[in-house]
């Protein structure tokens, strides 16, 4: 049997696996992605076997629409394609504009429902609240037809009356609603009181629609809120990978669908379609391309989930393998064979590589990370996985370049100035500038800088930056991030993007970051990017 | 009231907060803590009003031993000082040795109880296992006298036979245990399971003993457990500060103190001692001497815990700060003041400042921070809070230097290899090198390592490497974190430790990193190295 269901044990029923990293996940500061960054996600969500993909907030800007649109358009194999749209005029309409030409859409309308929410943000009473959830999950309904699915959110569930909370979702049911979604909004739920209240909404609407959550972990119980839901008869769970989100995030799309499959015994007869040695992967390219990591103790993905130190775990690992482990690397992807990989091992022994680490790659994409192996493996005693995983998503991430570097040189040392020259060439002319600075990286962007303001009129601020080494030794690939934002771009509405860099030299590294990130600013991405906020339409809801 | 015990409400009873960091948090693989920095730790500790500190497992080593006990000599104020032992000859008397100078010895000794673990690592059958437990926690008891706190943990109580389980508990009960502490050592447990295994075991012994619960986080549960003990009427819980820990790590601290705060309706007449607004300190602290990152969307105390990004969530929070928000930044430790400072603020100016970001200075130390500041200030535009916490950080972490640094440069340029001239004084005498590499820590880490190879016997060894900039722009102050092994010291039991670097010159940063990781391996501080692995002594359990 595939990895896509629980355990042993017959499956009567599955729990639907919505995942709204490219929504609710895309919301956290700093997270934003580019449209092609956004389909590259969507692609390995498909891999993974997610049910649903939320894509996005068509209605939040013209590129959040465009990304939802290619998506929906673009990805198949029965998977549904979701949009979230606000219960007032023009959301929900484009919502559906975008995801109408998706093989399964999915729309999602929502309002908020809790007496503080309607009194204070939306100024508004129960009754408009709920006309308003009515009139748009029935426009929904006749506008996408009877196969699609509509599901309802009441945004703050938790913190609603609760029959007004039943009244509201019997409502929608009736106007046409498939789903009925609860969201822990605030995420101060705790399991026992929040099983209680999916308890009362199953036994309300749950012959005529499914209901579903949505969890947040501000007291770390996302998790344990979702499952707790589940097993009060929830069969829709919204996740993200990673539990990327505002604030503490959401709840992990690994954690749930692990616990689910760890311990049928505890979920009888359920299961999920999701392709668990896909976990991984997913993990992988979510935390790079979001630039947002993952702390060595997460459950499931972190980098020390299954890495032994103690003595006596060792010791137990060893004589009998199931005297501490409750879920197999491989069962979430994690490749067992630790070989590494020369200059002797071929392409299609790269490939076979590559493979095993999550990642098809063919033709003229396989043989460009092949060069990039063999000049590697001239300057670096040994090809790790770690490099190999770097190289490829170090592709992911390509942009349209029209600002270049022809050259640079820099010069450093104790308790002097360091003074960098770097030569551009931006979009056909060839710029040249000198600056000093606090270090070569401060020298180097600063001449970057000097070089771009005129041509540009405006030059990036950096925001944040950080280096990794992929592995161990001084000759290891280093992984930069830098994000940065225009400098005529000011305040909280500025636009952010992140740029990564690879090499073993971290001045090459750090400026191949800050190139990129000056590339998506100036080029052809402007108009796909997916930015996060923008004047109040974006909504941290349900 | 103090932000010591929960919101409104009257407390009757309190959850007594076993902090394991120094423990089973040290034992995940890297965080290897010097006996400085353990001491470090167990003062913040203090702060935050944990009400045990568990300082160690004293068998393991001799530094372990030495670190628990100055840990026990030095914490007072009521503040009780725990030490692990397993239930075998040798164990627990070291550790009683340990720590019967503490003003409040607590002892904590235990044994595996599933049939997985007796029949395939201990080798021994249950009686056998009931015979030890018991034989330990008499002899602590004796050892310690009558108001000795004398825990007893059953390993993998989880998966161990209930009634054999229970019968285990109720005999060192009667041998003198006055806490009995439910490991769900591989962290599979659902909450709803676990309540039900705590609720038996309060009602067979819970009238003669504190039931106490120790979480591990495999499936992200381990929060949500804790609390459902918590209800189940468990009175004290084991925790860790951000979580820290083997795999997927422990319950968190911070987590399951702030759901306890904040939910008092759920937790009625519940309270703890801890003084909540020191979460933040501590969870920096332990960050950084461990060099374990927090994720963004960690709960309470990951950098986007309190930040605001979407329209909608934004606007609510303006309308009504009780919108979205459950805590407020201020209860964890979190400053509300943005204001920045200069060199015209002075020392008091500094001094205040410091202490709303939680940290008491004065004098000598002070006074240090203050030239660093000032200096700072000349070389970039905006010194900020975290400018200001990076530096206090670097002076806790100083180690005797027995290998300095008298100068270095390095020239690098675009397709070029990059040379590196480093010059030493390694123990009174002058050492210089020359060396190429990729790059230029690369290239002088090489220098570094020529020299010192003839006078150490050894160089350096890298594991780990990263730079982080600790504020926006290009002049910002790079934090690096350095892991290293000595050439000479190899397999899984090598010593490994860490060392940070803070400077605008990410060269200077990434040297200095690198000379602290080397004089913790050459210094008087190997003595006092507490390792988390060595041949078999260390332990995940509980």
């Amino acid at each position: 049997m595939s990895g896509g269901v629980a355990g042993p044990g017959v499956v009567r029923d599955t729990v639907r696996i919505f995942d709204t990293t490219l929504r609710d996940g895309e919301q956290a500061p700093g997270a934003g992605l580019t449209a092609t960054e956004k389909l590259e996600v969507a692609r390995q969500l498909a891999r993974l076997r997610v049910d649903v993909i939320e894509a996005g907030f068509p209605a939040a800007s013209d590129g959040d629409f465009a990304a939802v649109r290619h998506i929906a358009e673009e990805i198949r194999g029965g998977i549904a394609i979701a949009a979230l749209a606000r219960c007032r005029d023009g959301d929900p309409q484009r919502a559906i504009e975008a995801i109408k030409v998706a093989e399964r859409p999915h729309l999602h309308v929502f309002i908020a429902t809790s007496d503080i929410h309607l009194t204070h943000k939306l100024r508004i009473d129960r009754q408009q609240a709920l006309a308003e959830a009515v009139r748009w999950v029935r426009h929904g309904r006749e506008q996408l037809g009877r196969d699609a699915e509509i599901e309802f959110s009441a945004e703050d569930a938790s913190r609603t009356d609760r029959e007004f909370l039943l009244q509201v979702y019997e409502a929608v049911v009736e106007a046409g609603a498939s789903t009925v979604n609860i969201p822990d909004t605030v995420g101060y739920s705790i399991p026992s009181e929040f099983g209680a209240l999916v308890r009362s909404v199953v036994d309300r609407v749950g012959r005529d629609a499914t209901v579903s959550v949505h969890c947040h972990n501000d007291l770390g119980l996302a998790t344990a809120n979702t499952l707790a839901a589940v097993q009060a008869g929830a069969r829709q769970v919204e996740v993200t990978i990673n539990g990327l989100g505002e604030h503490a995030g959401n709840a992990s799309l690994e954690e749930v669908v692990m616990a689910l499959r760890t311990r049928p015994t505890q979920f009888p007869e359920l299961g999920t379609a999701v392709e668990t040695e896909q976990i991984m992967p997913a993990s992988r390219l979510v935390s790079y391309l979001t630039g947002f990591a993952i702390q060595p103790n997460k459950a499931i993905v972190g980098s020390n989930a299954f890495a032994h130190e103690s003595g006596i775990h060792q010791d137990g690992v060893i004589k009998n393998p199931l005297t501490y482990e409750i879920m197999t690397p491989q069962s979430v992807g994690l490749s067992g064979s630790h070989l590494s990989i020369g200059k002797l091992s071929g392409r299609r022994g790269l490939q076979q590589k590559l493979r095993e680490l999550g990642h098809e790659m063919e033709g003229a994409a396989l043989d460009a990370i092949y060069r990039e192996v063999i000049a590697l493996a001239d300057v670096k005693k040994e090809v790790t996985d770690g490099d190999l995983l770097a190289l490829v998503e170090q592709r992911v991430s390509e942009v349209p370049a029209s600002v270049r570097i022809l050259g640079w040189n820099v010069t450093s040392s104790l308790g002097g100035r360091t003074t960098g020259l770097v030569s551009l060439d931006v979009a056909g002319e060839n710029r040249t500038a000198e600056a000093t600075g606090n270090g070569p990286v401060d020298a180097l962007f600063s001449a970057v800088d000097e070089a771009l303001q005129p041509a540009l009129g405006w030059h990036p601020v950096l925001t944040e930056y950080e280096i990794k080494a992929v592995s161990a030794g001084e000759d290891a690939q280093g992984q930069t991030l830098v994000r940065c934002r225009r400098s005529s771009d000011e305040g909280p509405g500025a636009l952010i993007v992140s740029g990564h860099g690879l090499s073993t030299n971290i001045i090459e590294a750090s400026l191949e970051g800050y190139l990129v990130a000056i590339n998506k600013l100036h080029g052809a991405e402007i108009n796909g990017l997916a930015v996060g906020f923008v004047g109040g339409y974006s909504s941290r809801a349900p």
